[in-house]
């Protein structure tokens, strides 16, 4: 008898072994059609193997990740099957998935270069293979075997990845006519693979290494059903239409510059107009919320990172300390600016009575990147955290969540991310020696962040373990107009920081008490969040936050004079106004204005400028009549009011 | 025959040798009682010297800098003879002039430790000396002489300098009793010297070296005034009492810490508040200008600083190279933005019509100084510069200069800095091999500087051979309320960064031409400038731009709701009001927040809880009377208003 239990803690008996796809198929028929993977005792098996012992299982399916790595997984092999079927000889490294898909590194045989039109015969090879229903079988092999078996076929690359495992570990995976070393798991069949495609190739290193052999890379993405690969193609076309660095570029945004150094962004006159407005809307939020701004240097003493802990962390990896020239001085760029917030809050003793202190700053921190992990704005060597440390009382805490949710929301509704999860990290109980501070005040933290976002009404998740050995945590997830997940806007406790600074209040009591200090930072960096803003709005940004919010153009040049006189009054009236004076017929002047994603064009000529009047274009919109100057302004004043209406005052 | 060009070029004609002191005669006896020194060809000269040939001239009085240093030299001879008086047997090391006043280092016999009642005593042996009208006369001395000398006097570091001069170069300077190795040049006699004061001792290491004997410092000044000594300490008194470091402590408004590094100033709540202000202001007046804000980051590659020659300059003497690590790349904190905004000029090509382009950056750079130079934020390791470069054509030059002129005046004015003067700088016509860039573009250049501060009405002195190498500048100096001057706001045409980073527009002739660039900073430093701004209003900044505008002060904590109600409102209409709900006694409250320099304390009690009103008292004036909530926002709001008029908009 073998007792399975279910993630709902209810237990199924079966009267010998039994594989996961029995399992499902026992519960039900139209869940067997849809699982994929088995997890079982923790670890992700194949539906088809026998569990020969009692075991609390988890089913996957295509909406867990684990289910879509196997599906992927075994699309990989199918992949590789199908090149060797045409490229016999071919060597093959290794075949891992990847966020979306998988790829396989191989080495061809006779310098083989891909194709086009090569990839489209390997689909159709694939879906051949597919379609034959294959059973995907694992086997267990001593060392020798396996050796045996890959030099056979002249396998260098699989021989030495096989030369490095450990005898009795090894499993193979056979389908069709094709065997693969690999840890699994699999599907049962290859039937489960509907869609393929052969997404590009390109070179890579066997195993990373310049010094190695240049192999081809094959990426693909398969699916079990036709209809998401075609709505995944789509996807994939539009985020490239979105991809904030081809919009950064047409909107004039930011720019890099080798001369410069990789992965320094410069932010261009529109990025830093952006920036500029997403900073002052956030230091207005943050005022409401009685954050006190503050401003600390790029650098600090080496042994401020020793205090912290963040020279064992980061010294090494990333840039290196600077010397002085006389002195003996070692500084370091800094990678996080708590220390500095941590050394104003030392600055003036301090009492019950002054927390919470609430210090927000800009602040640019640099860590260093390989260039190969450089990603325009998303992975950068330098960003502007919208930092702040709140430094609390115990009894301060929840409320002090409760406020940074809040900050967090009105942000989510200012820029329209309306889907969002959060999910709660808190620590292991059964392994206390892991994390520094009380068990008392661990509780009461983790108490608090629970219940302060049970009284949001926020959903979240529970992930037990998942804390930082210094404190629990909150993190939020938005999914952007793609369906995308981004992480944003993490608020984190931490007892660490603290006791390695010695801060302290005097309590009521008149003792030295220990604050709590919460890191928050909502946008993350002003970088990455620009890019999922840029993504997700496809550059078409809120009109109270767009670097230019009208364009102004005159018919003819007769009426540059006109549309200037019109763009000063709307400046001076906090409207960001340019005008397009080129000598462009109109037509061509709104095609080219649309592009750049400016929300309203105000069209200028005769009539016009006798009545001091502007035609009203709204971007993607149409015609909105005519306006006096004034009446524009209020219209437009209106619509930004509304756009904010209270969020912040 | 002798012929005296003086500095209007007329000649004087004196049958033979004649001094200084005559010349002064010969125009009249007045002249002749406040003359000091006189410069010869080019060197100054004593008085009493013996003009032998032809020579052009200029007599020097106190209302000159060559004069005073005459003075004090002559000063700082005294004080020796009146030590060695006392001490007979010190060694004297080195006893110069410095910006007020003089010192000596000295090494006194069997450790003698200077007392303050020591240096009353030595004061009044220097008045006795003074009185004594003893004749100051200078010996040309052989080496050897000059040697044996200090030899017979036992003085070894005297002996030490001597050492080092070269034979026929060397003067001894006598009066009283008293020999001095000196250069000169020195007052007739000691009777010009009617008001003395001693006014610190400290150690100083002999010439500086810390492996060197420890001396003892006594610094001095003196005045041909009893009164302008007085007037002296007032000044001084009031210096202190307006030291930027002392009220920055009072008004916290910034600080350093030894843990995060020296030098290396951080901004509290106040401080940032304060300096955001400024930064806002003048982005509104650069903006009404036509300038873009950009964004840079702090580092940049050291081939960068290769290629704009900064590297030359700072890199050996500044913050060393930043190592990765990995890749072998290098980096420098940036001591400029220029090199930056070079790279983002260079990111789009330009014809003639996109210039002038204007680059506004408040840009943070690092520039190491020794620790011993460090003072407050007018000496600091880090500043933030309101930078900007402008790019423009040659014909474009004038404009550009005026429009700067402009900004500079507008600054000026907001901040009440009502007494300015301003240099030009030019090259040395002489000398073309130092300059770089045409000799036609040079002379458009300063023709350009030269009218436009005639068009705008600007007085200026001209220095030629002043200009820097690559291109000529305009300086501004402005007075301070303690009539200290301070250099603000350069305006510099540079020829050099353009050529080496190859700086290019398409002109109208379509070929391709070397836009000028021009470099200007209004403030310099936000740092530095705040410390001005501190110093010069001893806090009391004007209320547009002061952190606290307002305070509200409830007569008791019954009170306290309502004044945190009426905070709240003044808050949403953007007036920056804290409450000080403290529980002390009203007359404390109103002592304590003068101290604070908040413009207005608003009390509040029973009366005015019911009738939502404020009773108003101006810091330093007095009772305003009672007003509405609404009422005082009219108020203070106008006040600002009219405070900024004109300046902006």
């Amino acid at each position: 008898m073998i007792q399975i239990t279910l993630p709902d803690n209810s237990i199924k008996e079966f009267a010998e072994a039994v594989t996961g796809y029995e399992i499902a198929k026992s519960i039900s028929n139209s869940l067997a059609k849809v699982v994929l993977s088995i997890s079982v005792n923790g670890e992700v098996w194949d539906l088809s193997r026998k569990i020969e012992s009692d075991a609390s299982i988890k089913l996957y399916t295509w909406d867990n990740r684990e289910g879509q790595e196997t599906f992927w997984h075994s699309s990989a092999h199918i992949l590789a099957e199908a090149i060797e079927f045409y490229y016999p000889g071919t060597q093959f490294g290794i075949g891992p998935t990847i966020d979306n898909g998988f790829y396989y590194d191989v080495d061809l045989p006779d310098g083989k270069v891909l194709s086009e039109k090569d990839l489209q015969k390997l689909e159709q090879k694939m879906l051949e293979l597919a379609r034959q229903k294959n059973e995907i079988v694992r086997y267990e092999v001593s060392k020798a075997d396996a050796l045996n078996l890959f030099k056979e076929k002249n396998d260098d690359l699989k021989e030495e990845l096989i030369g490095e495992l450990e005898d009795g570990t090894i499993t193979l995976y056979k389908q069709g006519s094709f065997t693969d070393l690999c840890r699994g798991p699999h599907l049962p069949n290859t039937s489960y693979i509907k869609a393929i495609k052969l997404t590009s190739i390109a070179g890579a290193y066997w195993r990373g290494d310049e010094k190695n052999k240049m192999l081809t890379r094959v990426y693909g993405i398969t699916f079990p059903k036709q209809k998401m690969l075609q709505e995944y193609l789509v996807l994939v076309e539009e985020a490239k239409k979105r991809d904030h660095r081809k919009i950064g570029k047409e909107m004039e945004l930011f720019m890099f510059s080798e001369a410069v150094g990789q992965g320094l962004p410069m932010w261009l006159p529109k990025g830093a107009q952006l920036r500029e407005q997403l900073e002052n809307f956030l230091k207005k939020v943050q005022k409401k919320y009685g954050y006190d701004q503050v401003i600390t240097p790029h650098i600090g003493d080496v042994n401020l990172y020793k205090t912290s802990g963040h020279y064992e962390k980061y010294g090494k990896d990333s840039f290196q300390p600077i010397l002085t020239p006389s002195e003996g001085e070692e500084y370091l760029l800094k990678p996080m600016n708590c220390p500095h917030h941590c050394e104003i809050y030392k600055w003036k003793p301090k009492s019950y009575k002054d927390l919470p202190v609430r210090m927000a700053e800009f602040g640019t921190v640099y860590r260093y990147e390989q260039s190969g992990e450089l990603h325009g704005l998303t992975r950068v060597r330098s960003f502007t955290q919208d930092d702040a440390h709140i430094f609390c009382r115990p009894d301060q805490l929840k409320d002090e969540f409760k406020k940074v949710i809040d900050i967090i929301f009105i942000i989510f509704k200012a820029l329209s991310f309306e889907n969002y999860t959060a999910q709660i990290s808190l620590r292991d109980p059964n392994k206390p020696e892991k994390y520094i501070g009380s068990s008392e005040n661990w509780d009461k933290a983790e108490q608090a962040i629970v219940e302060a976002c049970e009284e949001k009404g926020l959903e979240t998740t529970t992930e037990v373990g998942e804390a930082a050995f210094y404190g629990p945590k909150l993190d939020f997830m938005i999914k952007d107009a793609l369906g995308r997940s981004w992480q944003l806007g993490t608020i984190q406790v931490d007892y660490n920081l603290p006791e390695r600074f010695n801060l302290e209040y005097i309590g009521a009591d008149d003792n030295r008490h220990r604050p709590i200090m919460i890191h928050r930072a909502p946008f993350g960096s002003m970088e990455r969040f620009v890019a999922v803003l840029i993504e997700h709005t496809a550059g078409k940004f809120p009109l109270w936050l767009t670097p230019e919010q009208a364009v102004i153009l005159p018919i003819s040049e007769k009426y540059n004079d006109y549309a200037k006189k019109v763009s000063d009054f709307l400046n001076i009236s906090d409207i960001r106004t340019v005008v397009d004076n080129r000598n462009e017929k109109i037509g061509r002047k709104i095609r080219d204005n649309e592009l750049k994603r400016i929300p309203y064009l105000l069209i200028v000529g005769e009539k016009e400028a006798e009545s001091e009047t502007v035609s009203v274009r709204r971007q993607g919109v149409g015609d909105k009549g005519t306006m006096t100057n004034n009446e524009f302004v209020d219209f437009i004043t209106k619509e930004v009011r509304e756009q904010l209406s209270g969020l912040y005052n």
